[in-house]
């Protein structure tokens, strides 16, 4: 038998940590799912400074806030890798993670995130941890005093590439395009740095090297004139994409594979909700994701004391 | 001519605070206006511990913390009351302020949160000031080693009345019904405590005293025995309600008064938005009102970028 105060919490960004806080002081029993840290995606930002209540903030240092909040209410993460979430034939949920584990639950809130969307540049699997990275913090100090490339046009690429022109002698930003989706504010505090180039816009062909990577080849495109980018390091901030494909229960996503919610955050199957960066919304922020779970985990302890 | 990057936002509790940062970081200008404190209703809160990312946290610290961040920003508080706000024939909006002060903007967004909602007494009008306060955190001190009740169902009345008894004799609670709002854990927290009293379902009938408050005469609502509660404060946390009626453009409200949005903050007037408190949304909670300033920051930004 299922035990219907027990909710199944499928990852612990901020979204999910709100949520399992939430939960506990509801007096519900949350089992909180991590594949890696605390905090998520929170981990890979260099700094967050528009989440009200919270000084601009170094990542890391936010996920351990997280962590540590969840401690100081008793709740133990789990940390293990979701495999599947299906739907039992009395409407209960059955969730297989880590290695051979399971576990029945009335209730179950997706708060997975995104994953990393490609970016296929010819040579790119050669330097694989060889030169590429996804994150500036973890990875930005092995190029101190070198020369690096980012390449996107959103808040992380023009964030995170001001972070690395603080360690590294110099950062190209590389965009496809010339209107930008970062803010205004941290484009220019950007621009306004002085060992920095912006190319855009601009594609990239390929990147070429022996060990590791050595140079990008750029391409204008409007003039379509090439050239050679010498750097030490390319990061890459080029947007993320959805992985909630382990919920074996047919049709609860967009084309694009985000969770389709309500406004209250449940998907169309009763008892199964999702929360944060995962589910179809117009702002993935932190603000955004910790509000879905403190909703999520609102109306499953609603739904829970009508039926009990 | 109005400067369409200006925008109002009206109140700086979490909602507004988080709106001007995102406005500010979108290359905006927010106009932040203020009646009493920034954090709003945070400041009459003794501990906020459900938030994502702050570590439970004093209601004023949190307040502090906000307006910090706003200098930060470098965003200075307008600290005047908005008397009203009214819709002008070219769809901009004219805001009146302080004592003989106006304004013109492109953009309003309406975070002004919720007021205190009347709690009827006999004898109530007697003591107002003398005995009955709605902020245990403000006056809680003033009663230090004597007996106070508290009236009220929620999690304020519930964490309030668990942070009075730190410091008075006694505590008694009264509430109109044995099903609280408050969640378990914190209804929990204070039954634990050794120096309170739960009276519930019970009735205030009357408050007596000379110079001030003391003593409460209530009634069992099942026995209709009536006794009395002697008293040094008492402690209302009965329940908000709007006060959003300085907007004069007609038809925004549900019938409470609570402004009506679409899921992107927008009142059924362009460029008219509301954040937090103030509207029509199942959970009213700092997580979700710093989401929803996010949001409509956001889309008021999105808008101007469309038109201009």
């Amino acid at each position: 038998m299922v035990d219907k105060k027990e909710v199944a919490v499928i990852g612990l960004g901020p979204g999910g940590v709100s949520a399992a806080i939430y939960l506990k002081r509801y007096g519900m029993v949350p089992y909180c799912f991590e594949k890696e840290l605390v905090g998520g995606k929170v981990n890979k930002t260099e700094k967050i400074e528009n989440y009200a209540g919270v000084k601009s903030i170094g990542g890391p240092d936010l996920g351990m806030l997280l962590e540590g909040q969840l401690k100081s209410f008793d709740i133990k993460p789990i940390y293990k890798t979701v495999k599947r979430v299906s739907l039992n034939e009395d409407g209960t949920f059955h969730v297989e993670y880590g290695k051979d584990l399971s576990h029945d639950f009335q209730y179950v809130l997706l708060a997975n995130g995104l994953g990393e969307k490609p970016f296929p540049i010819q040579g790119e699997e050669t330097f694989h941890k060889r030169g590429i990275s996804r994150c500036a913090i973890c990875d930005g100090p092995l190029y101190k005093g070198k020369d690096v490339a980012v390449i996107g046009a959103g808040n992380s690429a023009f964030e995170e590439a001001t972070y690395l022109a603080s360690i590294c002698n110099h950062v190209t930003l590389i965009a496809r395009r010339t209107q930008f989706r970062a803010d205004q504010m941290v484009v220019d505090g950007f621009k306004a740095l002085d060992n920095v180039t912006l190319l855009a816009p601009y594609d990239v062909v390929s990147a070429t090297g022996s060990a590791s990577i050595e140079s990008l080849k750029v391409r204008n495109k409007e003039t379509m004139e090439e050239k050679d980018v010498a750097i030490s390091g390319l990061f890459l901030f080029v947007g993320d994409m959805a992985i909630s494909n382990f919920v074996d229960i047919p049709d609860l996503t967009d084309e694009k594979g985000y969770l389709i919610t309500d406004s209250n955050m449940m998907t169309k199957v009763k008892n199964l909700y999702a929360a944060g960066d995962c589910r179809t919304t117009p702002l993935r922020q932190v603000a955004t994701a910790t509000s879905d779970g403190a909703l999520a985990a609102t109306m499953i302890h609603n739904d829970y004391q009508k039926n009990n």
